[in-house]
């Protein structure tokens, strides 16, 4: 297929995003091309503006289109209750469920050592110059359920220890609504471990 | 999340492609937030360039950045060989697979009384004036094995026996590679029906 450079290069483009393989790229490239005006322009607009006004909040490591962003920048959140997570899309998460009430502070990713990620990659900084001025009352671990959650919420507690303030990490057990004999033996291990009196 | 009009924007245009829920339209729309200049302008501008290039071939529907478009326009294709089919992702599967030597007609869709998709509705006419401006000496019925791919090929077939030309529909039966016992009751009997010598 000759001579359609611009539709190969879309199609390339778009499999390249998480999710997306080479089979549904080309049918959102498909649906795109249908309506150039309609769809694939607003999309390529809102793209650029996207990209254009990103900034990466220097606090608390949030993506948002102000620096800092709007939950840091927030008076009414309690600055004192970090929850520290792993990635913006666990911000979002917490944030679509309402649960959290204080800021946050994204690390962009956990240690690994397969991946080589190592302390000095996570952002934590922030956090530790946060605590040293004073005001923040607990932190909040809020990390995934895996080896390298595990070990990077060990690593943080050792960082935290000397400061005196409430170091607390989420529950593990039963999701809501989920039933027991699909889970995993981790899983079902921890739900058991945090028993609480019914 | 007030404040960030630019990315709620783009999640939920990411969101109406096909094949993207609002949770995988979040996960894409961070990765192109997270890598704003090497993954998302360079996408906004592909889908900008592919949008002012796309024409619909005049000859045969297809979505090329010329019209007529690269398999029309080839002097190398068999133009009395033409395979209509319901839309351009199954022309873009026929040439993936290089199965067919000849031109298309791409029709925009099968008759649907259930969409509303009448004979007006498809893209017919471009092969008639073909076929009566002769040169056309088979057409090949390639649509899919559904009810309303069935009645559009009886209809197409009533429309072209007036032609003095071949008239073929594609094979019906066990997909290469496919474990008869996971077919479904109609696939087995097109199978059975369409049987060859062996």
């Amino acid at each position: 297929m000759s001579g359609r450079g611009e539709i190969d290069r879309l199609v390339t483009l778009l499999g390249r995003l998480p999710g997306l393989g080479p089979r549904s790229a080309r049918r959102a490239a498909l649906a795109l091309l249908r309506q150039p005006h309609a769809r694939m322009l607003p999309l390529a607009q809102a793209m650029e503006q996207a990209a254009r006004a990103v900034r990466t909040c220097s606090t608390c490591g949030n993506l948002d289109t102000t620096d800092p962003c709007a939950i840091c920048a927030d008076p009414t959140r309690d600055a004192g209750l970090v929850c520290v997570v792993e990635n913006v899309g666990d911000l979002w998460a917490l944030e679509r469920a309402g649960v959290h009430r204080g800021v946050y502070q994204v690390l962009g990713g956990t240690l690994s050592a397969l991946s080589g990620i190592g302390p000095d990659d996570l952002n934590v900084q922030p956090l530790l110059d946060r605590i040293a001025q004073g005001g923040v009352r607990e932190v909040i671990l809020a990390l995934g359920a895996t080896v390298e959650g595990a070990t990077t919420m060990h690593w943080l507690h050792e960082r935290l220890a000397r400061f005196d303030i409430k170091i607390s990490r989420v529950g593990q057990g039963v999701p809501v609504g989920g039933a027991l004999d699909v889970l995993d033996d981790g899983t079902l291990a921890a739900a058991i471990m945090a028993r609480r009196p019914a």
